[in-house]
């Protein structure tokens, strides 16, 4: 899949993009992160990023013969036109000017080239000599602009309103991607924003921004409307299949809702119309991308796992109820398979992790881990059935990441006889109710850190814990059943039975991560950086995540919590469309690996449920690692 | 305007084409009649338009590389990327198959390339293994018919009722343009209907075309129900400015109410449901297409005559309330002036005057005289002001060309001693009740050759025509206002007044004609041919146009009445892509002379209100003329 990879040097920089055969000079400068100027969107009519080729073929297009005519024979073309077929050099002039841009994501460098921008313009009078129609001006207004565009017809029965017969006219012309849907009656440029949406399964984000300033204007999230249909991607599934259509119309009906709640929330905040909003981008697991357009999921719930659509959507937002400019755009990133979802995508946009050199793993721990591996040569991707434990199921005090779920655990024998339980709890100076995820997996990292929990998974007994002197071995419990337990507060406990759990959930996770690395043909020495995504990702703790062997043991430093990428994707591609360009190229670079074809996944799966011995994973244990 | 004109000779053939530099090989050989065959609507996709340039440079294209990078130094090239800059010499491959082909409007080859197109797929069995999502099958098994489909997201939904998991599917995919539009179970191909739309101020006509067979499946037409609000184009933009946003949406409800008619009834005529008509392609004056759309004809109705838009449209139909397939189009021919509509330029496509070398001179006659005068070298049109006498208006006994109305009038001077005065009347044998147009030119044209109305437009008066003993004498009539009249019956008369009604009509007409062919530099020597269109054109007397000087004078076999060319070229444009981008190119080909900004324009307009010498314009006065 990985296939021949050509070279561009750009100068003067010198910087090199390795990139596949086909890829515009100007999307491998885009790449390799230089900033080259257009207004048209790559369409090759502004003819703004002419680039001059020093070495290599560079076909002449009918665009270069338009913009360059001069210069073709010194090696002038219009770089979003010329596609790279052998290695080659490149002078960028210093005279194209870098246009405004933002470190977004992981340290991704964005150029702020939204898709939808609002034009000022100003026309002429009409005469019997001049008498182009209103919307031939506007056109033409734009060419000048460097744009080409199609019209939307709802555009018309505005042009007599907005443009008069007989003074010259200052208009606001909107265009969207090259379609122009709106003009307006003065300077409105200031009013141009978009939204990005993480459609989670159970918690929806949106952030407005300022499409102007490329600002964040409003940010709000909410629990998707779908729970009551149930809580993970299966139960809705199974939702449409016991109740047909009406199922389906349900839970369509509700994150239609849920988002429609969300952007009346951001507008009302920043103080804005829903008609300002332009465009919406959203990213989420294939089956919420299903149900917001109405598309049965039914067999995405079984073998052989086929989704209806992955391919990346771009509609009238209006088409499926939602409410912006009336011409404004839903654009929907694409998927890589019906469970490595457009969150993942977009999770890669932010992350970089299929455009830079350094070799990455990146897992986006849910009731699905999704799991992306590689590096700018070829990245490949799977998703582990980890079930519900990440997200407080199944647990006997488990609960969802909400006030008085505790987050953070230290077991700290050091502190006098008995030692301490020092919580995190959500909310601060409340009573803890129960545990969540992150909670969860440093309460077991703690007692296996503490000695409190052996390889296997096994909590000491009371006895054995008191014949060790162990400080804190009159937390350790056994219940009318017989079941171990430690108990974190004299109501929160973890039993032998939840740290099983949580042992199946890891042991998915982590048999993912090993099969996808065997696929990628590396080992853990040859990962640089590991990276724990999405909104719970956030709040894992590195080091426990490598005790329990969530993730491969490399230095703590080189785990990083990076958030809700899916959400920063979004924001990254409304921002720029060369992002969301690059986003929609994603999941054709990207190998899908179906972790249900792996031929010893069973046996292996086994193997990971015990937790790494703990000379390998202790804190100090790794070069890397902080000094303790 | 004109411009550089190239050369290209097609072999084996030998046949020339003459274009301006930019056309496409492609277009330049439908433009000079020769088929090339192509699946793709000339997007470069499907490769089979490959022609082999023998002299003349040919640039090479990325679409090239993909299709024909075997034979490029030979010179083989896509026909449909190759954009003619010089002279040519090209070989169209025998093998290239010819598509079904028709001869429609005057003399016009069309091939049957439907912009809309049903596919019979068949669709293999997901596996873990090919785990392509639904829409991705749909895809790939386009892009072997040689298509690349974006996709309307009304189609998603569809797709997992259509596309089962676990077995092959055969399918219909629908496709519009290069829009993916529905996918449907099982075959059903044999149902793919468009429907042509001519809308005229006074009459709508609908065609039901079977785009598979390229055949009318029902025909229809009906009074525009806007009506009501006025006779004409003037009126009914009136209503428009006194009713403001109500009177607007008074009369875009009464013509989509019309369509709507209409479109019921040649479905039910042909047995086919809405759904089944892909796309409706209409034509119409500009201020017909603009009520259409819902948008203010007002500055149309004043100077500088401005139009809102001038441009061709397409639209989805249920966009603006016309009821085919949910995603079905609406496209609207584009106009070249506010007076010069997009009947005109149906007119032209239907009658191929901008294609062809002979030179020819176009009337559409009409409450406005359309007038397009030219050859493939250069076209000049105008509109002239005629005023309603054509459309029975300000005439005693006039009508409209309904039941009862005189058509035709020959006055027999030989028929004994009184002479005859021998009527067509709509309807057969009924009642004459009055003067449609063409009766009313042939009446006036008959006067003049019996001589009973001189060369100033004066009647004789009933003494001077008994002095003359003219068989006719006792039909002429002097009123009680001292008016002089002359009576076709008892009840039917033409005055003195109506006569001069009729003088200023063609006299604005004919004072066009003269304006535009003096802007072409054409003579009447220069003139090939006189084609008389539209519903009205059809019924008027060559003869007679030529007696009264409404059009030069031409042998009269040398003047045709061409029918409905309007609904004509819309059909053209249903049954052909290619047509319908020779119709979108038009106005950008035709130059347009706004008449009131002809300086001598009242001077000639007197002029031409007499009527020409009668020994121009008899019959037999012109070599060509039919033998008397």
């Amino acid at each position: 899949m990985a296939g021949r990879k050509l070279e561009v040097r750009y100068e003067p920089s010198g910087t090199t993009a390795h990139v596949p055969p086909g890829t515009t000079l100007f999307n491998a400068a885009h790449w390799a992160g230089i900033p080259i100027e257009s207004t048209c969107g790559g369409r090759g009519t502004c003819g703004k990023c002419k680039v001059q080729v020093l070495e290599g073929h560079a076909e002449r297009t009918l665009a270069d013969y338009r913009h360059v005519s001069g210069g073709l024979d010194e090696g002038w073309r219009l770089s979003c036109q010329c596609e790279i077929d052998g290695d080659m050099v490149v002078d960028v002039p210093r005279a194209l000017m870098v246009p405004k841009a933002a470190t977004m994501g992981v340290g991704r460098f964005v150029l702020l080239e939204p898709n939808a921008v609002k034009y000022l313009l100003t026309l002429t009078t009409p005469t019997i000599v001049d008498a182009r129609s209103r919307l031939r001006r506007v056109i033409d207004a734009l060419v000048i602009e460097g744009l080409e565009v199609t019209v939307a017809p709802s555009v018309l029965p505005r042009l007599s309103a907005v443009i008069g017969d007989d003074e010259v006219s200052v208009i606001t012309a909107t265009v969207v991607g090259d379609r122009l849907i709106d003009v307006e009656n003065g300077d409105t440029t200031e009013r141009a924003f978009g939204v990005s949406i993480d459609v989670g399964t159970t918690t929806v984000v949106a952030t407005l921004m300022d499409l102007r300033s490329g600002g964040a204007a409003a940010v709000e999230s909410t629990i998707n409307r779908q729970a009551p249909f149930g809580a993970d991607v299966l139960t809705r599934v199974s939702h449409t299949q016991m109740h047909g259509p009406e199922g389906l119309e349900q839970l369509r009906a509700a994150i239609v809702a849920t988002i429609d709640g969300l952007l009346g929330s951001v507008c009302a905040t920043a103080g804005i119309g829903r008609d300002d909003v332009l465009e919406v981008v959203a990213a989420g697991n294939a089956t919420m991308l299903h149900l917001l357009l109405g598309v049965d999921p039914e067999s995405i719930g079984h073998s052989p796992f086929i989704a209806t659509f992955l391919e990346p959507q771009d509609l009238r937002a209006a088409d499926v109820d939602v409410e912006i400019h009336p011409e404004g755009r839903l654009v929907l990133f694409p998927s890589i398979g019906a469970y490595v979802g457009a969150d993942i995508v977009a999770d890669m946009l932010a992350t970089g992790v299929a455009r830079e050199p350094v070799t990455r793993l990146l897992v986006d721990v849910g009731t699905n881990g999704e799991i992306v591996i590689g590096n700018e040569d070829r990245v490949v991707t799977t998703a582990a059935p980890a079930g519900p434990a990440f997200e407080g199921g199944q647990i006997l005090h488990g609960m969802r990441a909400t006030e008085g779920a505790i987050e953070g655990v230290v077991l700290d024998v050091e502190a006098g006889e008995e030692g301490a339980v020092r919580l995190q709890v959500i909310g601060g100076d409340v009573e803890p109710l129960g545990l969540c995820g992150s909670g969860l997996i440093d309460i077991v990292a703690q007692l296996r850190l503490t000695g409190l929990l052996d390889g296997g998974g096994m909590l000491l007994s009371p006895d054995e814990a008191l014949a060790q002197e162990h400080p804190l071995a009159s937390r350790l419990q056994v219940d009318d059943e017989g079941v171990r337990r430690f108990a974190l507060t004299d109501d929160v406990m973890i039993t032998q039975r939840d740290i099983r759990e949580l042992q199946q959930a890891k042991g998915a996770i982590a048999t993912g991560i090993e099969a996808a690395m065997r696929e990628r043909g590396l080992t853990v020495a040859g990962l640089d950086e590991v990276l724990l995504a999405g909104s719970f990702g956030t709040y894992i703790d590195p080091l426990g995540a490598r005790v329990l062997g969530l993730v491969p043991p490399v230095a703590v430093d080189r785990i990083r919590a990076v958030g809700n990428t899916a959400s920063e994707g979004a924001k990254m591609a409304l921002l720029s469309f060369r992002e969301r360009e690059v986003a929609f190229e994603l999941p054709g670079f990207v190998e899908y690996l179906e972790l249900s074809g792996v031929e010893d996944f069973n046996e292996r799966f086994i193997a990971n449920v015990g937790f790494p011995p703990l000379e390998l994973v202790r804190p100090g244990a790794i070069a890397g690692d902080p000094a303790p």
